[in-house]
């Protein structure tokens, strides 16, 4: 497992969360925080939805990338920010389900740069959409 | 300019648009759609927001990919559908200002796949974020 | 392991990347071939140098590329061909070391268009870089 | 147009370019240089090939890269270094033609990372491939 060098980054993480309106607006809950990793839920809601009833992509790609975000915060100084320099992300499978699980992970965490992925996941069994993404840390 | 195969493209676009309760919900709204270009405009909202009070960035994401999804269905058969296979997002700036505008613009039209570019401005002179993405053409 | 609706899929592939000149230029030479997964293998080159002694960030990419798009073709029908419609890379770490490994995974095999991701390794160590890549498939 | 803070920009990125041993394998020239802009130029070569007789997409890539890296290196402080921190290519037409034109700009020029994009041009009349890229400037 990944060492984090912040002692407090999960409760930073989950403070930070609370503070993102959108992702009350999304419905999504944070569910995990570990050193390198941050997994988001979230499920169906009437008001994200696209012309033909599915969820629109993005939602998902909006979650990925706090999931993603949060985990290049986990292994980031105490005291640091981040902010997402760039993503990109594949859709697989159209977003058919009830919940839905985003998981960020840290493929490489730098120190002004940390690359990231993220996977989509419905009903915890069918891969749904793939992010890879660069965060940038701002130490103040 | 581009020519459209469908006559009724801009009324099959905006009416599409109509259905996306997800657009409703970031309080965005077409403001242009012509062959080829589609233009989509939103401001700032409380429930919008990540952990600094800027606008989240899967905000302006969800728009231009919306903008860059109706500029490629300008460009499709009548009865053809679009669905993102993928984008790719850079942020350029802080997503600070009142009134935020998404272009979205057909580099490539092809039969199965067409590749679009989008633009998000802020207050119509900054531009703070620009997308490469590509959609999957569906014929029915 | 996934299956290949190609019985001669390892010989087909073998065969393509025989043709490949720009394969030889760059002194890459497939290794594995599975269905879903393809690794090629190339070493530092005199003429494959930055302005800095290192590999080209474009050497591995073009490497991760052909890994991707054999890798697709390995799941695809006999005689459909592969062509790639885009790829996103990060580099993680400079390209030190002698012996690279690319390797190109399926991630979702699809009618018209597979998704791929690739991994490029140092001295069988080290994570250098990571594609995500949309491949089409082109039935004859 | 933009303005260098480099007086010497256009000789150093010439000097640097020629050190690039994989550009002079590609038969690539440098032939323009102008702060925030950068024109890279190739020819069809025997050992450049995939396996139906086309340029092979990496070649391309490789050129955008190289172009894009320099357009961002026009824009950076004297003595600072530019690395690729990632990109994203899409394929729009494949690559027929004898003379090809790479040209990357910079989108947003920044203290830690400039964000570029380039464009692959054939016999000057036909875009065949679009890039947006990420570049880290390192200052010594």
């Amino acid at each position: 497992m990944l060492e984090s060098r912040n002692p407090d980054f999960a409760e930073t993480i989950r403070e930070s969360f609370g503070r993102q309106s959108f992702m009350a607006t999304l419905g999504a809950k944070i569910t995990s925080v570990e050193p390198g990793m941050v997994r988001i839920e979230y499920g169906r809601g009437e008001g994200l939805l696209q012309q033909h009833g599915f969820i629109h992509a993005g939602v998902g790609t909006s979650i990925l990338d706090s999931a993603c975000g949060y985990a290049a915060l986990s292994l980031a100084p105490a005291g640091a920010d981040v902010l997402t320099a760039e993503f990109k992300v594949n859709f697989l499978r159209p977003a058919k389900g009830e919940r839905f699980i985003a998981v960020g992970r840290v493929l490489k965490a730098g120190k002004m740069l940390t690359v990231c992925e993220g996977e989509l996941w419905a009903d915890e069994e069918s891969l749904i959409a793939k992010m890879q993404a660069t965060m940038s840390i701002m130490v103040r």
